[in-house]
């Protein structure tokens, strides 16, 4: 994720608590947890990438210093992510759907054949460099497309996504991609990131249904963070969690000389910038954070079950 | 290049100078160089597969380590490699036409669209992962379409290929495929990688033609050389090189965490196996080796400038 998706995001950060309005009870009390409970999804994007960010991002699941992850399945390490899916059935990975391909060096095409979705793919064959050109040209029945084929890759690899989400958010940038976005989800019956109320896209609230299970806040770090401070930014989210069901998104990744490569020209969400994400998530301070704030940590397969 | 490919190129080893027979110069004569004259090409193999070969590759070429390279045009790091032939636009870089995703971590599919090449897909939707299964599948009309896709991609990138060959020796392994090659590298008038003589495959020889320029040798390493003598075996290989133009293949990389992930499970041909290939190369030895046996080094473009 990039900082063209911050833009969407920080629409969404700070909105909480709308879903009492909408329904008799919020999705903390339909988990079985008091209304004022935190709860806390720690989510590392972009799985499948490159090997660094697998290793990293497998490491702190592997210490439940993220409770889930998701999945970009046009990406190269697509099968190393899938290894790993089926040697830890209980892990809670979802599908990060993937309409850029935003590196300088590295760069990858869809899933659907190149034929059926030319509206998806820039002069050089691959996706969409960026959310903007990807927005001005996708065509929301090519879109449909390739999140089907990225969603049934997916299963045929052995994966069984536990939620859906956006790279990028390109999926939260124009109703009509918000739609088919809802739809796929829908019909494979998995939960998907989005959240309702203040700070929310206007123009997307509408598509939501009372029966879809969102978010009350998202929180992400952003390049107006200075590296010096990251874990304060991290410790400081915790220490002011809202009651209700909040995702806290990072990008794992190991400082190394592949992610600096893939990375090259853009320290935002570089190769130091995953390993800062690393380093506090799995950082001592960060895990008594959680504790002292009764903080729940919560994965998206719990939303999961309330659909299935 | 892995192990598979190994059984077709050790048919083409060894055999030499029977261009003599077909024509009135050898290679060497058209070049200007005395018909005995001992003539190198130093390839390294497989660019654009990983950052840690093209780091090791281009770091081999500044340092005429290798003479000459070629390129995996399906492969994610691609626009690296463009990059890095923009920017040195006397690189001797030629294209390693690829109809196999050969790693198990790490996979690539076809630059056509995928509805247009169906023989070349294995069933989760990446390009072959070995010869084998590639042999039994390809049709030849496919390969065709795909070959001129890799071509016409590598172009658009600002690539200018001096020469063509083929990745773990596919189109070597059935005439037909082999008839291919010659049709698209006669086409865009390139050279090819092709050796005549004793040891080629019986049934290829008759489709290549005199005006064709064809090496005399190819050399490469394989599992049987251990690797305490590595730079033993390319300073024997050097020692006992043939008058004729021959080519030593290497393919270069560093021993690196990305390296290992990409290679896992698969030593011959992994990321240290690749190390001592850039570690040989590189020596003093193996360049006083070059010096002391009169070795004239020379390039792909230098074939090409014959046709062109």
């Amino acid at each position: 994720m990039r900082s063209s998706r911050l833009a969407v995001l920080i629409l969404f950060l700070t909105s909480y608590l709308t879903a009492a309005l909408a329904q008799t009870k919020t999705v903390a009390e339909r988990l079985g947890y008091p209304r004022d409970a935190k709860l806390l999804i720690i989510h590392a994007d972009d799985l499948a990438v490159a090997h660094s960010e697998d290793a990293a991002s497998f490491a702190a699941l592997d210490q439940h210093a993220v409770t889930s992850a998701s999945i970009m399945v046009p990406c190269p390490w697509l099968t190393e992510v899938a290894a790993y899916a089926k040697a830890h059935p209980d892990a809670d990975l979802g599908l990060h759907l993937t309409l850029t391909s935003e590196w300088e060096t590295y760069r990858w095409g869809p899933v659907a054949s190149r034929d059926a979705v030319p509206s998806l793919i820039d002069p050089s064959g691959n996706l969409w460099p960026d959310t903007e050109p990807a927005v001005a040209h996708l065509k929301p029945e090519e879109v449909e497309r390739e999140l089907r084929a990225q969603v049934e890759r997916a299963l045929t690899m052995g994966i069984h996504p536990t939620h859906l989400d956006s790279h990028m958010g390109v999926l939260f940038a124009r109703p009509d991609l918000f739609a088919v976005y809802l739809k796929v989800a829908r019909e494979y019956k998995l939960p998907f990131l989005a959240v309702r109320g203040t700070g929310a896209p206007k123009e997307l609230i509408p598509l939501l249904s009372n029966a879809d299970i969102v978010l009350d806040s998202v929180i992400m770090a952003n390049p107006a963070v200075d590296a010096a401070n990251w874990k304060t930014f991290y410790l400081n989210a915790i220490q002011n969690l809202k009651p209700g069901v909040t995702e806290i998104i990072v990008h794992l990744g190991h400082d190394d000389a592949e992610l600096q490569a893939v990375t090259v020209h853009h320290p935002d969400y570089g190769a130091a910038w995953r390993q800062r994400d690393y380093d506090a998530m799995t950082s001592p301070e960060f895990r008594k954070a959680l504790e002292e704030n009764h903080v729940i940590l919560i994965h998206w397969k719990d939303l999961n079950a309330l659909l299935n």
